[in-house]
């Protein structure tokens, strides 16, 4: 079961662990800082496969079995999966979930997708609707680029506030049995925000409203502060954004800088990769959850962090018709041990 | 608390309650033989907008104001949002529910939309998230066939198997302690099924083997047949889809004909319509779900059916890419009164 400590702002009563996790990048994203933490680093952002969004999948497909490997399992074992992606129809997702025969929940919240993907996860298990579920998402550089903003080929110039989409994946599996795995605690699911950006080139400031809104909703619900966390992490607010997010909480009275780390950010190094505001992208947040944060949690190197993915539900086409680009943002907070903090 | 009956097939020990729900409509559906179920029928199919996707937007944001207040709600008091649509980055539902400022998760499911976002509302309030929550979609003529197949101006042939779009919506609020209102008593989430359809107008082939792998798998888990359910209703396999449904159906050894409906069959007066195999779109099902069925279980005039939203998980992108149509299917089992049914 699950409590709720305000409008959409869950404890999860019922343990929810993530039992293994999976991280697989491009070879661009396993050239960087991080590059390290992916299990699997394919030289070849085509993956084998004939098209830009076969590739996207296969890589999400990859992703999602590791995962299922290193907990031991086979897809038959899963009850529920949920999965979603950047690209129209997510068919990055679909395609790649297709032979799991894994009974499926599509999700669209653009970025934000691993932590829509964990919370529902978690309700879905809390719930006791099942004893297993698999959260995961991607996105690829050369599928978003060419969908979002111009042809690949096209060469447009890219200012110094856009951010660099990454080829990148991440997937969980979550039970209710394996005790000793990280364990999420509560979520918050966020509101669409909307201050009115327009910019494509931007999308940092598009969500950091979203971010700063649901996470001033979380410390208010959960009576928490800055300094009950280890880390709080966004998805990729990259650096604009993630300066502007830090601005907002600190009109809000918290000052979230001394915990306060963005994927997008530490995906690349921004001197010698060319990525301008840092990296983007459903598997930018997802990979290096799922590739890096969720290791320490395990290593009890990190007690207890959030998780906030971010996400800019930008449509080309609204865009064109004059329309702001809205943002969201979902919070799950995880903690090593067995301990309960909200209990 | 739920439980589970098989994978992904869960029964709601919670009761969950639908305690309003809102139609609302274009022209032609208005016209047609449901025309009398809407809450409202806008006769100029643009709502009062500049562009047809702001138009879809309108509508669904209507439809969920209408559905509040019939359950003399106002946002504030909406713990959870879920919706989605057709159009790319689900734009008709993250703009609809912009002013709102309820917490959303989005969905993709294309036209199984309406039952996932029935089931992922049940799974919320069954495990203590929260009070109340909203489940929405829609779908509108001039946004999908412009998107998945031709330009509007184009004036395209369309073979006997295509359907038409709906331009509709339905809303509905879910909570926990309604008690004389439906009652979402189970829910089965389908798999990813894909027969190897690539024709982009004979949606229904690709929706109907994802429907009889979802209606067979919650016969097994629940021990029932067609004959403990007043009627099953699926969301807009249309004329042709429905036929291979009922055909797949017997070869698994169940005889659904004397209860089976359709709702993209139920929309249009085929003779006069011109409308081919019938209506489609998440607003198919959605609204004769919210407008039609609904307020006849309200009225005890229907004891139990099971809504089965089908989608076909269809990208014009990847079926140029020489890709066929995966189909999903949810199913939610609805109840009047308050007795358990699998209790």
């Amino acid at each position: 079961m699950a409590k709720a400590l305000g409008r959409g702002v869950v404890y999860f009563d019922t343990p929810v662990f993530i039992a293994s996790s999976a991280a697989v990048a491009g070879k661009k994203e396993g050239a960087g800082p991080m590059g390290q933490c992916f299990d699997r680093v394919e030289q070849y952002s085509r993956f084998g496969q004939k098209t830009w969004e076969q590739a996207e999948s296969r890589m999400q497909q990859e992703t999602i079995w590791l995962a299922l490997d290193k907990a031991g399992l086979t897809a038959d074992s899963a009850d529920l999966i949920l999965a979603g992606d950047l690209i129209n129809q997510c068919t990055s997702s679909t395609y790649s979930i297709r032979p799991f025969g894994i009974p499926f929940l599509g999700l669209f919240g653009a970025c934000s997708t691993m932590a829509e993907s964990l919370i529902i996860g978690s309700l879905f298990l809390s719930a006791g609707g099942g004893e297993r579920a698999v959260c995961a998402t991607s996105s690829h550089f050369s599928t978003a680029e060419r969908q979002f903003r111009y042809p690949l080929s096209y060469g447009g110039q890219r200012p110094p506030t856009a951010q660099w989409t990454c080829t990148a994946s991440g997937a969980a599996v979550l039970d209710t049995v394996t005790a000793s795995s990280p364990k999420i605690e509560g979520a918050c699911i966020g509101r669409v925000t909307d201050l009115g950006i327009t910019d494509a080139n931007n999308m940092g400031a598009a969500m950091a409203p979203a971010a700063a809104d649901t996470l001033t909703r979380w410390f208010h619900a959960t009576g928490t502060s800055p300094d009950n966390y280890d880390l709080i992490v966004t998805g990729d607010l990259g650096l604009y954004g993630g300066e502007l997010f830090t601005q907002l909480m600190m009109k809000q009275g918290f000052d979230i800088k001394p915990c306060y780390r963005d994927c997008g950010v530490m995906m690349f190094d921004g001197e010698t990769q060319d990525t301008h505001a840092g990296g983007s992208g459903c598997g930018c947040g997802g990979s290096l959850l799922c590739g890096h944060f969720l290791p320490l949690i395990r290593q009890q190197r990190i007690k207890r962090m959030l998780f906030m993915a971010t996400g800019a539900l930008m449509s080309p086409m609204l865009v064109q018709q004059g329309e702001s680009i809205p943002g969201v943002a979902h919070i799950v907070e995880i903690a090593s041990g067995e301990e309960n903090y909200h209990a």
